[in-house]
C-alpha cells in the first residue's frame, strides 16, 4: 500500500507520439486534505475510489489504497464531490524501464502538463527524456487535490 | 444508495434482554464533514468503507454507499482518519417487522445510548417499544461524524 513517486513538468508534447495509451480522466475530491485524501475518479469507463495518507518529509512515499468501483457509483459520488472537478487526458509512454504517465489537463488547468513515475525505491534510477522538466514531488501546488481547489488557470 | 433512516435517544438497558446480536464497532473519519461523509469502519473482524452525501431538508434521505474492505486495510486507513475514533457496542432488536440497531456507546461517548430503524419510505409505520425515546434524526449533534469532533463527555 506505500507508493513512490516522482513529479515533473513536462515541456512539449514530444511524448505523445511515443505513447502506448491515452484516456481520458474525471476525478473530483471526497476530501482534498493531504493528510487523507478521498479521490472519485472515472478513468474511460470504469471507477475508481483511492485513499491517499500524507506524505513522509521528502513528499515521496504516501500510502496509497484504492478499488474499483462501479461506473454509475463512481458518477453519484462524484456529485458530491468538492467543487473544482479535474479532467485531464492521461498518456502511457515507456522510458527505459519505466512508464511515465503524462497528464495534459484541461478545463481550469489548461496549460499544465504533468509526468509522474513509479519507483520500487526512492534511489531507484531512472531515465529522463528531453521533455521532462523541473521535478515537483515536493511541491503541494501541483497535487491534483490541491489543484481541485486552486486551478492552474487562477495562479 | 438512497436510505431511510431515524434516530432515537434510548432510556433504559431493557432492549439487551431482547437482542438477537451484538458486534463491537470501532470507526473514524477521513471526512466527518456531513456533505460528503467518509468513515472507516471494524465491526468485530470485518472492515467497511462508508461514504454518505447530506441529508434532504427533513434529514431522513441520504445518499449512502458501502463497500467490505480487508479488515487489515480498515486498520490502516483507520490510522489516517481525524481524532475522535468512536468506539460502541451495537445491538440488533427485532420489534414488529423492523430491525433497531442500539448502540451503546464508549470511549468519549460514554453514557450514550442511541437507537436507529430503517425505513423503506418516510411515512412507513414502525413500532416504538417503550425504551425508545426522544426523536433526534435531525439533530445533527447525534451524527457519529459530529460526535468525531465532540464527544458526547464535552457536551
Amino acid at each position: 500500500m506505500i507508493e513512490i513517486e516522482r513529479k515533473f513538468l513536462v515541456l512539449s508534447n514530444d511524448f505523445i507520439a511515443k505513447a502506448f495509451s491515452k484516456k481520458r480522466i474525471v476525478q473530483g475530491y471526497l476530501n482534498s486534505n493531504p493528510e487523507r485524501t478521498v479521490r472519485i475518479r472515472i478513468k474511460e469507463d470504469k471507477g475508481f475510489l483511492t485513499i491517499k495518507g500524507k506524505g513522509n518529509a521528502t513528499g515521496t512515499t504516501r500510502l496509497e489504497w484504492e478499488t474499483e468501483i462501479p461506473l454509475s457509483d463512481a458518477e453519484k459520488l462524484l456529485a458530491i464531490c468538492e467543487s473544482g472537478i479535474i479532467e485531464k487526458i492521461r498518456y502511457e509512454v515507456k522510458v527505459g524501464n519505466h512508464i511515465y504517465e503524462v497528464d495534459i489537463f484541461g478545463g481550469e488547468n489548461e496549460g499544465l502538463l504533468m509526468a509522474e513515475i513509479e519507483l520500487k525505491d526512492e534511489n531507484e534510477s531512472f531515465e529522463k527524456p528531453i521533455w521532462i522538466g523541473k521535478e515537483v514531488t515536493n511541491d503541494r501546488r501541483f497535487y491534483n487535490a490541491y489543484l481541485s481547489g486552486k486551478p492552474f488557470k487562477s495562479w
